[in-house]
């Protein structure tokens, strides 16, 4: 199966979830807005599949994944969908929901961490939305992250059949999104993650230990791996990062 | 089996979504914060579940399910586990992913409601946001509320399946999550509604169906069914609503 992924071509973003997936999976796919316009790709092929009112399952945001007939939206439920055919979770009923829910969690954060720089409206300029970006970030540096933090923390540190991954013993998917998570948080708040860093040391371990998968470490080192930037989910603005 | 749900016992909130599949498949089922301390049940019952280090799969917020040993957490994830199980989704998994995606896309467009009088954080009262919230709200009834409608009206109206239920012939939780949103709508921004509903006749059309299915009808009659408030996600608050 030759999967195709539908993601703006410039960004991380929530796109970014599935790469890794993707990656780690070892599956056969292609990227296809980041492909040429030429070919039938590029951005244009990605609108068409959102537009085109022949479309009868069409998604309100990408990503979106198409995998033979079937288009998949929703980064959590493509997901879903694709762990058990990439072997990046159990196959059993109980792993899969609890991975599911942990993966929602990280989309609330995921939201959270956008709207710190956004709290007003996405289709306003930054700097329109300022002073209550200053505050919306007040709020999260201080008060969200770290219960999001302290609660993914918890599940590593007091899970019962072992501390290195999400799930316990096994290495699942789930893994691959907190990596990223951290990832963004260290490059948009590294004021901030050096002040919580002390009281998440499984957390941060994850990070590192994920990153030095082989196919992670290839993917990571690619081109393939667009830089943080400040059209992310993810930003580095200084003043945000009290 | 005897489902137990946990939620805040004084708002629909998100618990409403399940209560609704709960009510309509016609479950066995505790609203467990609602009960009587005294009997062991109560909202204490509910934060243990939550803070108890030696629960090993946590929620980070209510609602979550139990079922048999089974706990599980976050709304679409409940829904996912439950619609089969109360044939109100169809068996085969692209309905059942379709569905879910919907769910998603309703659970967004649900916390950008929330964020119209808690643009800034969930710990302050609204008004210590509310120029903040005026903005948002504005954004939101102008931009991001017309969105979401746009294609929830163009998944019911181009459905090739026919237009009455979201999955098309078939009726199934979606559609209840859908009814509840439009509830909410309704109730929250009842001028904007106004102005916006020539646009979304399939929508209004199915809130009026699912309230009239013989289980929701004496639901919503019953004293379990909570009244909407302002603690709760939807607030009428007659300045956000321009």
């Amino acid at each position: 199966m030759r999967y195709k992924l539908y993601y703006w071509p410039t960004i991380q973003g929530r796109g970014e979830f599935v790469r890794l997936a993707l990656e780690e999976g070892g599956a056969d796919y292609i990227d296809v807005a980041r492909r040429s316009e030429r070919s039938g790709m590029g951005v244009p092929a990605m609108l068409r599949l959102m537009e085109d009112v022949a479309v009868s399952r069409p998604s309100f945001a990408p990503p979106f994944l198409k995998a033979g007939e079937l288009i998949i939206g929703q980064t959590a439920n493509i997901l879903l969908f694709l762990a058990p055919r990439l072997a990046l979770i159990p196959p059993d009923e109980s792993s899969q929901l609890w991975a599911h829910q942990l993966q929602l969690t990280i989309s609330d954060l995921l939201t959270e961490a956008h709207d710190t720089h956004h709290p007003i409206a996405s289709s306003l300029y930054y700097k329109d939305q300022k002073p209550e970006a200053l505050r919306r970030a007040a709020d999260f540096t201080a008060n969200r992250l770290p219960k999001f933090l302290d609660y993914f923390e918890r599940i590593l540190a007091h899970n019962p059949h072992g501390d290195g991954y999400l799930l316990g013993t096994t290495f699942s998917y789930v893994d691959l999104s907190m990596f990223q998570v951290m990832a963004g948080l260290l490059y948009a708040f590294p004021k901030t993650m050096k002040r919580l860093a002390p009281s998440y040391p499984h957390l941060l371990e994850l990070h590192r230990r994920v990153a030095e998968r082989p196919r992670i470490a290839r993917y990571l080192a690619s081109a393939r791996r667009l830089a943080f930037n400040k059209q992310d989910i993810f930003r580095r603005y200084p003043e945000l990062d009290a």
